[in-house]
């Protein structure tokens, strides 16, 4: 069974790629953090996949609802406001890692960053 | 005492904006599997801050040789050239979380991303 784990980074914002990169990080270990620990273990096994998609703010809002809803681990972030914008600011969501299967069912019409 | 990690992360190959966020994830989440959970708890408490900084190979290589030198937690990304790159190829390398000023004496002269 392949797995993998992907980010939602939102392109529609004014974000430098390095305030856009930390986001990122920030999904994705926390994401990670929430992940059964079985796929872990075979994630990690497999190489670790990640997939990066870019998205607005509606769909990173309306995948969220639908991933969280499945209950696929999944940790949706929200910008702190210290640097380039507003404090709540939803910045990227992080699914996984866990079965390819169960991602792709939401995120197969999106495009690669 | 202020926590943070960096993440350097090379702008001298030709990746895409998603293949360079993908391995700064991996350095991201690997540099963080090998910090000390003292360090991480008071990261957490403090917001994880990440700085990412852009460099070539070079500075990469000597910044890597140094941490690892003072034994910072640190992780150098090789990719599996499975997409874009040469097998092998260096791309990014996390540090931390640890202390801010340990951190700094080996990139304070770094440009962020």
């Amino acid at each position: 069974m392949e797995i993998k784990q992907v980010i939602l980074l939102r392109t529609d914002l004014k974000m430098s790629i390095g305030k856009s990169v930390a986001q990122a990080c920030h999904a994705s270990l926390e994401s990670y953090k929430l992940a059964d620990k079985k796929s872990v273990k075979s994630w990690e096994r497999q190489g670790m996949k990640k997939v990066i998609l870019k998205v607005d703010q509606e769909t990173i809002l309306d995948t969220y609802k639908k991933v969280k809803g499945e209950k696929l681990p999944c940790y949706l972030v929200k910008d702190a406001g210290r640097t380039e914008l507003a404090s709540g600011t939803i910045t990227a969501l992080g699914i996984g890692p866990t079965e390819e299967d169960k991602i792709n069912k939401f995120t197969k019409d999106l495009k690669l960053l």
